[in-house]
């Protein structure tokens, strides 16, 4: 069997989530390469080698540039920042790497578009690109999207989706840089608020048009951490602005004229990785929450008018996505099991020369869509198109 | 419209349900008579006028017999402890009333006999029994019953029925009548257990033949409340016995061959009125919870494999038994309405000559397994049958 | 004991729900002076006639100025259409009688301006009125809002409320007259929202400064039923013009600053009575969801961090309002429960002087965020301020 | 670092699982040494071989003699069918291997013994064994434990435990080894309510001193599957009989004379994996479900009355047991998380030279109830001691 040699840029949490990944997917899943953990790529020298022991990948480098350019290197997976994933990307892509790219995307729409264009030009020579939008490989997830393009629930009145969180409800939390927007770029609706708006993209196959939100800071002043907190504009001590969003409410309008509600928070109290989701539609009704991954909530208007109810699908039967290759009927599924079915479905799509969903042109349309609440947002919460000018490949 | 005259015996809090019975269900029902609340049975002259003027009752009185041969009473509703049912029931029948009378029927299988076998001769004479298991006509539960003989669930394999509350945990709780058998009866199990048993039956269509258990006294000793106890063979101050059961765990063998596991229990801490019940067959399984009573979970095996789940049927639509003469579709009924649908029922089987279940038969089924798990438990736990020399009307 | 004599005007199905609530309350709880069911007024004589004797009324009517002009007659209760409710309730506050008036206060703000200064001229001369928001009585509800008052929450950082139903999905449901605007006023915004706004206003102590949203018509055109529909402009066949909304999505600021997010829909399918609300503070927070009205969900943060949760909390204990009169613990109310209670606060608001909420201001408080959300609406869902000008009574 | 290196002896559904635990522990947890994954030992070479290049074993090899006998083996993990856990076992600890055992310990009460007196002996010399009772590692459990054994349900006054499956409601279902007692040992009773013996037994920190109970066969006959099926003394078609169990229902007497009821069915129509446990104490209750497994409820009876509720913990904080080396807070974990835990806990314990539990006493303990259900089936449900004659360590 032939192999494919990933070097992986980048070692925070989101390292562990993808080493993972890369580490059992081919111990459950028959594919036809198997990934080899070649190289961990990180700026601090002793600590990118400690992760790279830890997670098992064979060596370490410093060095990104370098890297991309190896010829011993197929895949490349981004887990930096977002503030680098444009420039490593396209330098990858161009260097004839296959390419995952966690999200966000980009951090700016800008970035995003050079992005999904580099993609275009690269799958022109056969080299794939994909966003980590790893929630839509939930095998309850990708049941609702099956279920939904099937016409369970019909034609899609409406959508509801949010993702609340609550870790920054205490005020003592400290500055942190994801609270400010020269490093991160954006607060809850883009770091969270951006699965929200691609899970509903996603499961009902359309597309946002237009928005209209606000984003909010609801606590604009944090403690200092001191003087190693690294933070710009800052004394060591004392408070510092916090400069990002903590909270978006918005609302969407579907290409088709369907109507969504949308919902970005870090300030919802008891809900620690509340993304929920639901599809009201003239035949039917699907629910998720993340809080809850191995279920979908189901209402079949068919049935009797006696016997309608949620039914609550334990999505952890061989007939559902990707469970045959794990355990018995009935044995749960954790968060980190899509990122196994992140490197099956890229492996698959680079052997078979496919185009694994989600395309960066679909990180775009997120990107897009987050741009566009921003927009709505600073100009009275009036309605904003989501920008669709560049013509984007679909995935 | 013709009306009927009704006396109530007993005043405590199931003459308050009752009460409410009586008064709301011809406001609510189209019944072809209209029930008239005439008398208000109890010892205490005083307290029993004040209910009488509370509850809406015309007049009051003092003594039983006296009303019970009163020509102008139709019907006879008791509500007092159980070691009076037999006396009154028998008089009442006899005297050519109808009666309905509060669950459980008697304390003993002796007197439960005496009462269905005076309903049987009072039956050839047009005269109606009826025993109070008003959980029977909880729209969910009726339901239920509905969807098990329309067969829903197929064959079934087994139940699993309990009835838990929790009202005596604190072991500080001092010493009621209702903890000493004299003044009693049973504990949990008569008390509680009883309505597992008959939901049990009444939902599958099935008898229990024998049972397998053990009642148990998990806080046998409890503070005398003082001189104004009116306890049995007890010092006014100190500690005194319990002489009931706390809890009852038993395991009962249906007519059918299958099984079920039963438990009754004051000691189930954060249970407050879980009456619940899950019956399981070869084509779907159901299930229902006091607590959650206008919900039925339906699980149905005969959809596909990948869609099949429990689902939550909100009993409040038009089409579920008693709930179009209520409010709206999705507007919920509570514990009250069980005894509207109770005198609904009652009220039409005596105009139409039917006998409304659950009869005096069916009352003294239940009274028969409850002294069978008395005599298992007695006996080391080995299976008991459930008697059934003396025939009786069924229900 | 004093009586109240009561004189209720319309007899459709918030007149059942009414007429319970004077029905009973003072057989649950111990009032200060009893009700009376006096007379029933509609324009139908016949019609009036059999749902008086129906519900218990004692005499019917089918002219309410003359009703409302009666001596004996001490309290008016509107269940009319919101397009009467002005002309009735000011004429009844100017005779002197005690107003209980169905939500929505009026069908615009004018009337309910109108109403709220007719109501606080009566004020000063003793005479109450109060506007049928009961949803505030659900025992769950007020306990919610007492938690809130105490401090349980904390400082309130977001609010997310939702009325959500299903009974337009179909979309051959015909064209009734609450699906335009000429009778109705409003859609699923004043018949449903009405209510999310009032919970979310009462349960947090909070009025909302300003909205941004949207009301959007989901199902444009709807069959006629024939020459008796009695709708305008349309002819007896074919498909007339739904002209109200059925689904309204906005975001609200309140006063404090703390967002809330709110949707009413007719679409959402699969829920049937969903009123839901959240409420997220610094110290914890507060769930609650009008499908499963016995309940309230609380998650306090002051807990220690590995025992946080949300506890489903069962308001069926005495300890909880209004609970203690009704049955013991664990024994679960329903929908009409809150009429009763409504029935109980105004009574005694009446007999001791005190205005019961929710007064006519309060009333005119959410006409005015309805009135907000249309203006927005219309105005591309820039924010709207809620009008503030004419003051008011607080409730 | 120093390393364990590790023989695996069978390869079936629990081979994959416990593979994924060899693979993963030591790149999330911090180990005292790291696990190679060495040998993996079958019967069949070349399919032992597949396996072992599937899930990441050095080698394969298929006589397990030679490979116990290996100087190069330290850790001996058996999951082979239970009949020959004990011949394997027994020599694995003679040859100074430390074991992990798949549960059940063994088919026979004799044969645990024998194992359990081999691990006591082995125990002298350092080596170390282990049972695979896994679940008691979900980190819900273990804390779930840790709260009890704080006192947050204070004095436990009942159990009820239940592993409830449905995959043998089919009655085509053909007839597997699985249920034929002379390869299978038992049935539902042993293969899962031994799961819910250990784990009332563990949370508690309380053995069973009695029990009575029944065993119970539903369905008798199933169709053979052809001349493949390899069953004793039946045809190879038409059908056969099942000699195990399908459903077990017992009461159990814990020494503290504590009640329990359990319940093990494979005929739960609609629950596919649902080990439940609730433990009810003085002072609080706990609940437990592993089809939702990232959760337990905690009802706390010392908070105020009006407060009090079952609050669903999401055991998925980094305060909770095993969770900070994975996700950040609210990132759920699967079934398989529990497999990592256990050679965690085993890889600690044999470097630290402490006994990890559940030790083969504890398996021993279990196997001892089992048998006592048997004996107390089969004696009309009376009440059997569990045997305690032969002492063992305590785990």
């Amino acid at each position: 069997m032939t192999s494919l040699r990933v070097a992986m840029i980048g070692y925070g949490f989101m390292g562990a989530a993808h080493s993972q990944g890369w580490r059992t997917a081919h111990r459950v899943f028959d594919l036809p390469a198997e990934p080899e953990m070649a190289v961990l790529v990180g700026r601090n020298a002793a600590a990118v080698d400690q992760a790279a022991r830890k997670w098992g990948w064979a060596e370490s480098a410093t060095d990104w540039r370098k890297v991309v350019a190896r010829d011993d290197i197929d895949v490349v997976d981004i887990v930096t920042p977002g503030d680098s994933h444009a420039e490593i990307a396209i330098a990858a892509l161009e260097a004839g790497k296959h390419v995952l790219c966690e999200k966000p995307l980009a951090n700016t729409v800008e970035e995003a578009e050079a992005m999904a264009a580099a993609a275009e030009r690269a799958a022109a020579r056969g080299i794939r690109a994909m966003v980590g939008f790893t929630y839509r490989r939930v095998p309850a997830v990708t049941f609702m999207r099956n279920l939904i393009a099937e016409g369970a629930v019909g034609t899609i009145n409406q959508v509801r989706a949010s993702y609340r969180q609550d870790w920054l409800v205490d005020p003592d939390m400290p500055l942190a840089w994801r609270l400010q927007k020269e490093h991160a770029g954006s607060g809850a609706l883009g770091d969270i608020g951006a699965h929200a708006i691609d899970l509903a993209q996603f499961v009902t196959g359309q597309n946002l048009a237009k928005v209209s939100g606000v984003v909010d800071t609801i606590v604009k002043e944090r403690p200092l951490q001191g003087s190693g907190s690294g933070l710009s504009g800052t004394a060591a001590t004392g408070y510092g602005q916090v400069t990002v969003d903590d909270i978006a409410i918005f609302t969407g309008r579907f290409e088709s004229g369907a109507l969504g509600s949308f919902e970005a928070s870090r300030f919802a109290t008891g809900r620690k990785n509340a993304l929920a989701i639901e599809v009201s539609g003239d035949k039917g009704a699907l629910a998720f929450d993340l809080e809850d991954l191995n279920s979908v909530h189901f209402y079949d208007r068919t049935a009797p008018a006696d016997r309608q109810g949620f039914r609550k699908i334990l999505a952890t039967e061989p007939q559902h996505p990707y469970v045959a290759a794990w355990w018995p009927a009935g044995h749960m599924l954790g968060y980190e099991h899509g990122f196994s079915h992140q490197v099956k479905d890229l492996v698959e799509g680079i052997v078979q020369g496919n185009d694994p969903h989600p395309t960066f042109a679909d990180g775009l349309r997120v990107q897009r869509v987050l741009e566009a609440v921003e927009r709505s947002s600073a100009n009275d919460s009036a309605w904003a198109p989501v920008a669709v000018d560049v013509p984007v490949q679909a995935g």
